[in-house]
């Protein structure tokens, strides 16, 4: 087992429903020596690859994303959720369904801060569905930079995102992926690595 | 001048109605190396003080404080916003005024990383009115924790905010004060520290 896996299986407590909770540690308290391992965890997996930035999206990632981006020594992109329908062309956007809160939100990247000229290592905490996740490649995509890599902390593998994001060729690094939970024992199935 | 007063006076764009831009390095792109620098630099300041965990608020405090909180060798809370009035047992919470999105929030921490054990270290971007900063500052003392200090990067040195908290007796270090911004010219006035 990783850092990462280790700390879930010590800290995270299951719901039902398929919840896993990991405030202690990851999105709510935030252990920074641990999102420090986990930097030098992905410096390895994406050994080889030209990355000049880290984009992440508000709130949870954003943290994870900054401790990282000291062990890559580059800067972070946060993307802003915006209600606002109604952007001006100085930012490119893309609608973003959120698992959690059961709501539509505009997720925004000022123009100024993505350029053809990068190359993008994207960061989140959590990986399900992966609709945060298309927006952010979307994002990318539109400003005519590269995705590099995407760097998840955890992966639901029983949910459809990580499967998806795969096919479509991309390199994504989740430290921990869990099969499967049980809120009746507690107990969190990591698929082998 | 510190690094952070250089990086404003470079790199800050000054609008009409005392708007100070800083989304290149600050808060929308975020420039760690910065932050790592102003982590010590509050080190410095904070000397002697007993601090165990940095408590922050979504969404653009959180990086700092991430990178702040690898220098001090503690984990970060962050406080979340949250539209719902209806917040359980679970939580502190306290309503907060945005003075630059003209709204309300209610603010929330579980009670789970707040205890009365706490020596806690505020951090945040920016210090204008105070709203946020006093609704953080009651959530501590809601949990019985101390406050040691506040560390804000930006504070806008002609609104209230700094004084009131400053009169409460709580030792506030703002790495840079701006007293005045001229639309017109650009220029930014720093207060003598």
């Amino acid at each position: 087992m990783n850092c990462l896996e280790e700390r879930i299986a010590k800290d995270g407590i299951v719901r039902e429903g398929n919840v896993l909770k990991v405030d202690n540690f990851l999105n709510h308290q935030m252990d920074v020596e641990l999102f420090r391992e986990m930097g030098l965890e992905w410096k390895k997996r994406f050994e080889g690859k030209n990355i000049n930035k880290i984009l992440t999206i508000e709130a949870s990632g954003i943290g994870i994303a900054a401790v990282v981006a000291l062990e890559f020594g580059v800067p972070v992109v946060f993307a802003k959720k915006s209600k606002s329908i109604n952007i001006d062309g100085e930012f490119y956007s893309a609608e973003v369904e959120s698992f959690t809160h059961k709501n539509v939100n505009n997720v925004i990247v000022s123009k100024k801060y993505l350029t053809e000229e990068d190359h993008v290592l994207i960061i989140d905490d959590f990986l399900a569905n992966g609709c945060a996740l298309q927006g952010l490649i979307r994002i990318v995509q539109s400003s005519g930079a590269t995705v590099e890599g995407i760097g998840i902390a955890i992966e639901k593998g029983f949910q459809i995102g990580g499967k998806l994001i795969r096919n479509l060729g991309f390199q994504l690094e989740s430290l921990a992926i869990v099969d499967g939970m049980d809120a009746a024992t507690g107990s969190i199935q990591f698929r082998e690595q």
